[in-house]
């Protein structure tokens, strides 16, 4: 399994990806999920990926070849950050086609989903889902994050929280305590964890590769755990009467 | 879709339910998922199911037939809850089977979980996951829930906080906690919430009703947002020279 969630905020766009990889319980791998590519100056793009890794590799493979073969469709000739989700859909799409027969024969599924996020210079960044069929769909205004992967255990963190104003520092604690409890619940999801960070207009990247060992999850958990103890401890109580009516 | 569950503490059982039943979007119902049996004084049973609606209905109404027809095998003569799981599981593997060709073929699930859980006397009480095929689990020792339905969304709270130490009352804001993060998260998990509470040896359950509207209900979601919105901004953010290294 995966997890990869990307958030579109005012001030920017945040990545965060896992890195644990598995076929089968007895052979868990660690690979990157989350993939930047530059092709010119005026653009920038990240490639967050779910799914069977063969396929995710096939489809970045294929990114790269498109772009030193100048082919006439590839992330440096596309006009609009949507028509690299469709036109990275479209290789995702036709790669498991490639390989579906074949994998289906051992019971296996060869399809990939992909977070696809960037800028092209003189239009707002923008973050899309691409489905295996090859289709998008965008961010909501309203809780303007997306997820592929094991999506469940840390969603409730995101709508809580993630609303376009937050403040990228902010934005990016959320992302990782999603994250850490994903990680928690799911052996299948798990660090190092790669985060990217876009500044609107920056055209720039960072990066940051957070490690399984590193004291600054650690310290994260800790808080976790200690406020969500405390609010248990603030909750109230059911009444004595609620319960002899057996109503509330 | 469904969310139950249920907690074995040192003090007793928890016991908690949604009522939100679907056949598609367009076709929502409220039914009971928690039932009580108490068939003779010396014990006490509570069932809680998920699944198909048929299946556990028509597996309650075996039940009761076997007790008012005085069968070899009932609710009144088993031995151990041990052995009224495994019953129950019978009951449901066979509904199911009844019906699995003609629900195949407009490919739906005639199949059934339900956690069963209470009391004999003389005995300690325990909770047991049964599954579709029969068979049954019990809740571990260090992590002492269950869950059946959509058990995801709702896991995070259970496993940070439930141990079997844990009072009674707090256990059950802790469980209503989990069910309201999980109806939040998917809609085909709804209140009212059914909730019932066994003190070890009493032989006697204290049942209760959460309504939608319940002012209990806001009041705790409103505790939640408060305090994890404050766990957030206490979180420590990545500093300076870790996003200068690229690492952390």
């Amino acid at each position: 399994m995966t997890y990869c969630l990307a958030m579109r905020l005012d001030e920017g766009l945040i990545f965060l990806s896992d890195t644990r990889t598995n076929a089968g319980v007895d052979n868990i791998g660690t690979y990157r999920k989350l993939h930047v590519r530059q092709p010119a100056p005026d653009r920038l793009f990240v490639i967050q990926s779910a799914g069977n890794l063969g396929t995710t590799q096939q489809v970045l493979d294929l990114l790269d070849r498109d772009l030193s073969s100048g082919a006439a469709e590839s992330l440096a000739t596309v006009g609009h950050v949507f028509e690299a989700a469709l036109y990275i859909g479209r290789l995702s799409q036709q790669t498991a086609v490639q390989h579906r027969d074949a994998l289906r024969t051992v019971g296996a599924d060869g399809t990939a989903s992909f977070i696809v996020g960037g800028q092209i210079a003189g239009q707002p960044p923008d973050i899309y889902l691409v489905y295996p069929e090859g289709n998008y769909i965008r961010a909501s205004d309203d809780l303007p994050f997306l997820q592929i992967g094991e999506t469940k255990y840390g969603k409730f963190f995101l709508e809580l929280a993630v609303r376009a104003e937050v403040d990228i520092v902010t934005a990016g604690k959320i992302a990782l305590s999603s994250m850490i409890s994903t990680a928690h619940a799911n052996l299948s999801v798990g660090p190092p964890y790669d985060a990217a960070f876009y500044r609107t207009d920056s055209l720039a990247l960072t990066e940051l590769r957070i490690e399984p060992d590193s004291p600054y999850v650690a310290e994260i958990q800790s808080v976790w755990q200690r406020h969500l103890l405390e609010a248990i401890h603030h909750l109230p109580a059911v009444s004595a009467e609620a319960l002899a009516d057996g109503s509330i």
